[in-house]
């Protein structure tokens, strides 16, 4: 039945920019689709067409299998906006291990990658936590000791 | 640096609710914090308050480690709706690997639980899915064959 998660769908406008920004942050593009067309996605999403760009990102230090489907829409376009809080109803936020949160954040920084807060904060039993948006808004937490 | 996926937060507006739907789809609740009260989220968060009804949720024969941070806010309150749609900009989608899938929609089926295509739609190369969603509306895909 249920194995394991698979991946999150991240839906982005421009996939350059996205693939940039999340090799930026550490990830690796393991897969890319340039053009799909697919009646059985279009059916399956409920959606008028299925024509898709597609690049999966993995970690490359990571053992969970897991990966970012991450997709620009050909047809239709994307629509909407990402959710604006982190309060908002929905998969809100994506969250990922860093082992030395200070050093992360400072070559992130240099790179241009700006965060929510000033610095790491601190809550439950020793978690260090710190939370940057991808280029269209999504919410990308970094996260030590959990 | 950035080591691996950690989790994914579903914000949902009532905890009971959703971690009754993700046991049903086979996840298994691993840790429940009725209220967490915490300066360091409302800060990393960029939101006024930082109370909240915590449950992480996992996949019992996954090796990933990966989980589900569900949270219900408490102060503030869940704001908005989910996406309404599989093109919306966003963290969008969130996939599990299914062994049978057949079998798994047919005892889901029964459970109560719609899918959004009549079927499991075939895409790819032998990829077949099908998507439902949460209680608050959030796409959970269901894929078998990546």
């Amino acid at each position: 039945m249920l194995e394991d998660f698979l991946h999150v769908s991240i839906t982005c406008r421009n996939i350059d920019s996205s693939i940039d920004f999340y090799e930026r942050i550490g990830l690796t593009m393991t897969k890319r689709l340039p053009e799909v067309v697919e009646d059985g996605i279009m059916t399956a999403f409920r959606l008028p067409k299925g024509r898709l760009s597609v690049a999966y990102l993995s970690a490359p230090q990571g053992r969970s299998k897991m990966f970012i489907d991450l997709v620009q829409w050909l047809e239709p376009e994307a629509a909407g906006q990402a959710y604006p809080v982190l309060n908002n109803v929905g998969l809100n936020r994506l969250a990922f291990r860093v082992k030395d949160l200070d050093a992360t954040v400072s070559v992130l920084k240099m790179s241009g990658i700006e965060f929510l807060s000033e610095e790491p904060q601190r809550f439950g039993d020793g978690i260090r936590s710190i939370v940057t948006t991808d280029p269209d808004g999504t919410f990308v937490q970094l996260v030590e000791g959990l």
